[in-house]
């Protein structure tokens, strides 16, 4: 089953979502506007919104009111992927070229603050100190992630600690935020929110290990960029820490550098291959999947739950 | 009589905004706290936390309430900042190396990024939507502001509209909202809030203006960075736009490019000055001054509606 089939009953409201997406970065500055829609165009899963949708679903389900919601957490999210594509020096995301390759990189800077800044209007909406509270929260958290990825770049020495932290603060937290945030916003209980809370934190460290796999294991044309990417920019990422067990292993990725070969990279891909550390990361990423499987039985038993138990299951075992 | 003599019944309540500012941007990432405070010890006049602070005591006034939003203020205002020295190339900023300069770009803009959600953190105390959503438009606008400053670099076909609605975004609605948001977080009657709104807006606008001036009539001493630095960098300035009227100013003017030498700049500031334009610039600083009188009249006379009216007074007519 694909994954958009899984929540086509969501289709018109994310349609809103979209609709309003689009109105929301339009600006009176052309070129500004030309490089949000260029973002937005990239496609990406909308998986923000779509948990923004579903948690809601636990409380008093308005899309009008929700919309608003999973504009702000997706714009969030790009305008972390511009400043992002601007740290680590990136040409290509999604196979499409960059804000920073395509313009410049303060021009990048720029696009990003602005859409998070149009984000924040958009939050404003819900009058709901609880929700800016967890918003501003999960900004410095996000924050902090991306400054702990630029300090601890071809840092071959960092532990399995330091990883998940990063990916905690980078990703989930803020699949966290949209699933608590989705529901706060439809006034869901607020145990019911805690625990979406939860469960988004879980995906999200399991969809982010599954996308730090994928940069390994998938092929150029599915990745929109050269498998090994993430290597190459100096994130060493889990299936890197796992192999760097192995002394041989760890001799050749300590080695990379920004100019290591396309052909060496290949080497050091299957020699990651062969330490089976590849079969260690979807481990990892498996049980924090069976730890959001396990909250979400705790929920009450609806569409919605059976939904997010789909996407999850998807999310984990996704290829591309 | 200097500045910060006439607010000296605010010294202990300064204080306790700049140690919460120093914790606030404590990081457990050694490089970005040592960056922060970079910042922060460079001092500048902590204007907008003076506002926030004058325009609380219209309402009832707790420091450990509004001190937040104080420190809120400043930071937004210093993380624009960061990011401004990354668009202008800046390498001095109160005569002190830029982060930029310091360290790099890219650090700039997280150093940027980091400080801004701190910000939002500190805001989120706050339970009160009407801050949120004055907060939130104020962001936009200030990034707009930003936005356009990009845009308008180097073009001398501006007019006078477009400089005024930049340095509006720039400058004026940041000072508006510290005065708006201090009255409210200390829930102050809702029309004394918008009328300080007002009156930081048109102390803004004056405020803008004179540092305009200066630019061109400053020491480099004084400004901590050459004189004519804004029009180097392309930012074309309102005694720029005046002198532009004559002939021949124009035609220096508008042959200004980034290599143009220190003694060229020389001829062209004292060719500026030679037009009026600098008088003419005051006459217009001067306008909104007496507009934001006007406005304090309409309030409550109290001790904090005479040191603003000091404060306003002292802003348009310095000459540092």
């Amino acid at each position: 089953m694909k994954l958009k089939a899984m929540y086509s009953f969501l289709n018109t409201d994310l349609r809103a979502v979209e609709k309003e997406l689009e109105k929301t970065v339009q600006s009176d500055y052309s070129q500004l506007s030309e490089a949000a829609l260029h973002l937005l165009q990239a496609g990406g899963k909308r998986i923000r919104p779509v948990f923004v949708l579903l948690a809601a679903k636990f409380g008093t389900y308005d899309i009008e009111r929700i919309k608003h919601v999973a504009v702000a957490l997706e714009l969030i999210h790009m305008a972390s992927l511009v400043h992002d594509d601007v740290i680590d020096d990136a040409e290509l995301r999604r196979g499409r070229k960059t804000i920073k390759a395509k313009w410049n990189n303060r021009f990048a800077m720029y696009t990003g603050d602005y859409m998070f800044a149009r984000s924040l209007e958009q939050m404003a909406r819900l009058e709901n100190p609880l929700a800016h509270r967890i918003l501003a929260n999960t900004i410095v958290e996000v924050c902090r992630g991306e400054i702990e990825q630029i300090k601890d770049k071809y840092r071959f020495d960092q532990n399995l600690r330091c990883y998940l932290r990063r990916i905690k603060r980078k990703t989930a937290l803020l699949i966290a935020a949209s699933c608590q945030l989705g529901a706060i916003a439809a006034n869901a209980a607020k145990d019911v929110a805690e625990r979406l809370y939860l469960f988004g934190y879980y995906v999200g460290m399991s969809f982010q290990i599954t996308d730090d796999i994928l940069d390994f294991t998938g092929t150029e044309a599915k990745l929109g960029k050269p498998a090994g990417s993430d290597l190459l920019q100096g994130n060493v990422t889990l299936p890197a820490l796992f192999a760097m067990e192995d002394k041989h292993a760890r001799e050749r990725i300590t080695a990379v550098h920004p100019k290591t070969t396309p052909n060496e990279m290949k080497e050091i891909i299957t020699l990651i291959k062969q330490t089976g550390a590849i079969e260690k990361s979807y481990a990892l990423s498996d049980r924090y999947l069976q730890k959001a499987f396990r909250v979400l039985e705790t929920l009450p038993n609806n569409k919605a739950r059976s939904t997010l138990y789909d996407i999850a299951k998807y999310i984990g075992k996704r290829d591309f």
